[in-house]
């Protein structure tokens, strides 16, 4: 089997297609230059490949949950690696300076996400969720929580979580029931939460929980919703009464506890405003959602790896072309088939597509955070929140088809456990689901993204389309990746317009199309991402333009027509879902 | 949890929509008139939810292999369960009388498949096998051959096997290399099987393995192949040399046996003429690629009904409609919001679609068997070979992702070993790849069926389509209907001719569009199928016309579309493929 190659070429290709420079030349990442990434990234390269030694072990082993204490104890080789993980520094490396951080720029941190979680996501969860936690904080926590907590989480000698959902409560948390009772300076927290990754574990000495609860005040729903940070041990030292009371069996990520977590007065501090709580939760969410849609990518992409590699060994039938026949080897290479080379190409051609995205929103995201100029804040800003619910519910979905296809090219091993393909697909299918399930993101993308602020995010981020547009415009070698582009954001358009106009006569429209409407928007993303790619690499002649060219007109020809196939499906509204009786289902 | 129901009333309307009547008046099928029908559906309905009962038993335990002696046991419940179908008569039911079977139509044995996959997928694939060895015996063995074998395996006393595969081989049987030497009036035979399904297990006394394997004076490919009876107990009681020596470890199906079977010197008959094997295998084989497609629509339906009852009983968030909403209950039932119904009816309306196509192909089974005129059989027997690679590669492409859909609709619980939603899952993925990959069931399609005859099976199945088109003009309320239908096989038909032009130049470019090709074709066979099920709806008005009519809404709206996504992909062709260097991939 084919160990884990990080795609680093691939990954300073869209690092400068995407224009990093605009990054690079900001105040806040003088210690970042293109050349200190670039080794950056190499480095986390290289520890990846460690990383995926341990990841067979979390899915065969799993957890071992100790009922009576509520320990867990994580598969052989996570906690050693974990602090491998945290003596590199990797664990805060986006962290802000003042608390012991990197400062690095979130372009930076999300290549390195996409590598762990290649190498073994569910050991990638737990610093992950450490990250969110700290961006919360940073953003919303007393300047005494973030001196207490940031360079311990920063470190990584301590880990954090996210706790929302209730047994009542998933997608709709304005149903929290969780209990915060005002207590001195503090509080006390009772309640029951689920799904809580690494809500427990072996791997640090204290994990801090981000939780949302209800002060005795509060308004009914969203509205009274407050978060508060519950640690396991308490700064005196003492175990708060924060327990694991049951760890879920999944399809997948067996190596990521998945706890639910039981709290009987525990030991809390509010963080922020009272009843204000979900701001706070959604600095961690959006952060989050942009690492779930880069898994979509890392794991389509390690899949990819394995399948090519089945691919280039296994010799079945013959060529359909005679010209192409090995006549010394009883069968020719399977690579002869167009089939193969189909199922192939539509995992490259989205994973390289989507890997440009997410560069993209990365690099926006430190633009929104550190450019001196307003303005370009504040566009930057409109861009990360238009595109992340579309690639947090694009990627995810494509990503778990691509890992599809990659098992189909391997035949009947690729559904064994001889090949990893099967455990990437059990656990990519997860993603679809958690940080908001895609439908939840494609209601955020109609109802929320495309209003705010009277259309200015469609129009920031149209304003960047037209302009790179424009750039291409009347460059021959162009012409065949421009004009499917501009068609396809012609469509889009249209549709928008089409949406928005049946969804003020009856939201129920907005319910129907919004799924559908997600991935046309997805699809339209990364055909930008591709005519950017073209132009990028046709500018700049390398070993890769050649490649990369035949990559686009792949994505063009076979993957950019779906798109077209949800239109209709759009259009046709919410009668034909409406319209049965419970009863008739 | 729901436990699995048995859509005995679909199953009913099927036979009535697609017109049992011309099955039921053969003279063969005097014993199986439309009433004895619906009592054994309702009798194999009945078994199928006790059958359901032993199904996690074989997800969780799997099977035990004793390497020593290569023994194999399986789940709690299994044998069991097996021994209670076998006394009910349900293993030999469509088998020939004069052997102690049935004689019972197909379209009642595809009910029966598909309610016993849906019950316990790994189960139901012993029965399944021994059926395929019996319609093979009977078509090529020897008066003594099927005296001897058929009933014992009609009986279920023995279980039948497929030795196909070999570590070089798979999709390429040409590449076989199992040796069988002639030994007085039998053979010695010496090679390794893998992938063999129910290769080993305690089920039954004996098995009986139909082997792929070649005589020395075989020519070299698919040409010299030839097929071999091969018991694991000779009939004069000794235990021949065939044993299990490894068996897989699989994402899914984990309660059915996968194993390595290494022969050395076991005894073996052959069946039919020498180096003409692939006949024998092809009747073995195409029985169970219709089955496999079946597969498709039982783990479906059976996901479909976990997750309705899911929906059912949670309530989040709030409808878009605030005439919906529930202002008793703090958030209101799930199935307010379209998108939730959306996922459903992809379900449901691929299902009920799927579940026409496979009643429609198996009475053409029945006829092409048993009608006493030549014209009727060649039709029938045209429609069956033509669709039956449509129907296993396209029903387990859309099982896989309806199973993908339901699970949504669950949220995490779906990806919870709480649901059996993610076994479903993981036991269909392997439809897509076994009895012949889903490209090669449309390499089938292109490459033998389309220009078989002269083009004469797509021209006896169109014919049938006109006469419906005919039968349904001008009837006002089938024009909603009647018109897509129309339009997308006038597509089909488009897109035939230029992929038959393109590939006749380059035969790659058949390869290239071949599964598109397929998944378009089956689109357009669902819309036949749901235009025949609501004109009989309408003529035949009862209690389920109006939700028949409903879901046919939903399917011309809502997945039809989906078709129109493909052809620009077929169009494209293979040069966006061939033009990579495999070191570019």
């Amino acid at each position: 089997m084919q160990t884990y190659k990080p795609p680093v070429d691939d990954m300073l290709f869209q690092l400068d297609a995407f224009g990093y420079g605009r990054v690079a030349e900001l105040e806040a990442f003088d210690a970042y230059d293109r050349d200190t990434i670039e080794a950056l990234i190499r480095q986390a390269a290289a520890f990846g490949a460690e990383m995926s030694a341990t990841n067979k072990a979390g899915d065969t082993e799993g957890v071992k949950w100790e009922p009576e204490t509520g320990a867990i104890t994580t598969a052989t080789g996570f906690k050693e690696t974990y602090l491998k993980m945290k003596e590199a520094g990797f664990i805060g490396l986006c962290s802000a300076e003042e608390y012991g951080g990197g400062g690095a720029p979130s372009t930076l941190g999300t290549f390195v996400t996409e590598i762990w979680t290649a190498a073994n996501k569910s050991l990638s969860m737990c610093p992950g969720l450490t990250a969110g936690l700290v961006e919360a904080l940073t953003a919303y926590g007393t300047d005494e929580q973030k001196q207490t907590f940031l360079p311990k989480l920063i470190s990584g000698e301590w880990a954090g979580t996210m706790c929302l959902t209730e047994p009542q409560c998933g997608t709709d948390l304005g149903l929290c029931r969780t209990k915060a009772v005002p207590f001195g300076d503090h509080f006390k927290l009772t309640g029951t939460k689920i799904w809580i990754t690494f809500g427990e574990h072996d791997l640090t000495d204290n994990i801090v929980h981000l939780v949302l609860g209800r002060l005795p005040d509060a308004p009914e729903g969203i509205k009274g919703i407050s978060t508060f940070l519950v640690p396991k041990v308490t700064l005196e030292g003492k175990r708060n009464p924060v327990k694991c009371t049951g760890v879920e069996h999944k399809m997948g990520i067996h190596g990521s506890p998945t706890c639910v977590i039981d709290m009987e007065d525990a030991e809390g501090w509010l963080v922020g405003e009272p009843h204000r709580g979900m701001r706070t939760m959604f600095v961690m969410m959006n952060e989050a959602r942009l690492l779930v849609g880069v898994e979509g990518i890392s794991l389509a992409d390690v899949a990819y790896q394995q399948a090519l590699s089945f691919a280039k060994d296994r010799r079945q039938s013959r060529s359909l072309d005679p010209a192409k026949q090995d006549k010394d080897q009883p069968a020719d290479n399977i690579l002869v088939h167009p089939d193969v080379r189909r199922m192939l190409l539509n995992v490259k051609s989205t994973v390289e597509g989507m890997r440009g995205v997410a560069t993209y929103i990365s690099l926006n995201i430190d633009l929104a955070h550190k450019s001196p100029d307003e303005k370009v804040r504040e566009k930057a800003d409109d861009i990360v929140a238009l595109l992340t619910p579309i690639v947090k519910g694009f990627n995810t979905e494509k990503g778990f088809q691509n890992i599809s296809d990659a098992m189909q090219v391997c035949g009947g091993s690729g559904y064994t456990t001889d090949w990893n393909i099967e455990q990437y697909m059990r656990d990519s299918r997860i993603a679809m689901i958690y940080e908001g399930t895609n439908h939840i993101q494609a209601l955020d993308l109609v109802g929320r993204k495309l209003p705010r602020h009277g259309g200015r995010l469609v129009k920031n981020f149209q304003a960047e389309v037209m302009a790179l547009f424009a750039a291409c415009q009347g460059k021959e070698e162009l012409a065949e990746f421009l004009e499917p582009t501009q068609k396809i954001f012609g469509a889009l358009t249209e549709v928008t317009m089409d949406l928005g106009g049946r969804a003020l006569a009856a939201a129920e429209q907005a319910g129907a199309g919004a799924t559908n409407y997600l991935n046309l928007f997805g699809y339209a993303t990364l055909a930008f991402s591709w005519l950017m790619q073209c132009k990028y690499a046709l500018e700049n002649d390398s070993a890769m333009t050649k490649t990369k060219l035949k990559t686009a007109r792949y994505y063009f020809a076979q993957v950019l027509p779906e798109a077209y196939g949800l239109i209709p499906k759009i259009k046709a509204g919410k009668d034909t879902m409406m319209d049965f009786d419970v009863s008739e289902l």
